[in-house]
């Protein structure tokens, strides 16, 4: 069975389109010193990768115990079946803006699926933005 | 329109099973002191997460730089059509194992989907394993 799959490099610009489309991705960050991982929804405004969480998740924490700190998010639509799909890989930094100008608009905009009581959003800033694509057909039509 | 989720923990047995029927999971670590998280095939072997990638890859390189790095690793179902579905995050250190005894068939027990050549297999050794669930009836029959 050769079904495997050379990943194409994305463009940037088409990178975020796909971060664009999509509900949810997953924050990079270190906890203690320690690297994790968290599924969150965003939204992508003005360029920034908006998430809506708590002053007490491990990446609300994160956030509030250093201004810009480093962190990656990363998002992906892979089908499983046929091998075929995406991922985009944003590095950047990430700042607490629940003090902000309309604070409590742009954690609404994030629609996040939690019933949680979410009080803190969260800004990631891009510096770097990577994609690949994994098609059946690689270079062929699409 | 309310759809929203109460997320119910999972146990680590329960997310360790989840983790096993998955593909491809993503594997937070930091490189060159920066955390960022990749896209990667896995299969479970004997309670340790195994990995196949390439000694030139940013894991790779983390991984040789540091004996027993920590690293976190998540995966996850979700659909966002109905918002449901799991995710699994361990916590533990990875090991190069390409030198161990049963290296090669351990990197094709992986069954990466990338046609690349593919020469690091890295062992993963949870410390930590948790998961939660989003169920459209939360507490309620499923």
């Amino acid at each position: 069975m050769e079904n495997k799959r050379v990943p194409e490099e994305l463009d940037p610009e088409a990178a975020l389109g796909l971060l664009d489309r999509a509900e949810f991705g997953r924050v990079a960050f270190l906890a203690d010193g320690v690297p994790t991982v968290r599924p969150v929804n965003h939204v992508l405004l003005d360029g920034r990768i908006v998430v809506f969480t708590r002053h007490t998740s491990a990446l609300g924490r994160a956030v509030r115990r250093q201004a810009d700190v480093q962190v990656a998010y990363q998002a992906d639509q892979i089908d499983p079946g046929t091998r075929t799909g995406w991922s985009v890989l944003v590095a950047g930094t990430a700042a607490d803006v629940s003090r902000g100008p309309h604070a409590a608009q742009l954690g609404l905009q994030v629609q996040s699926w939690m019933k949680l009581p979410l009080d803190m959003v969260i800004a990631i800033e891009p510096q770097e933005v990577t994609g690949l694509r994994l098609a059946a057909e690689s270079g062929g039509p699409r």
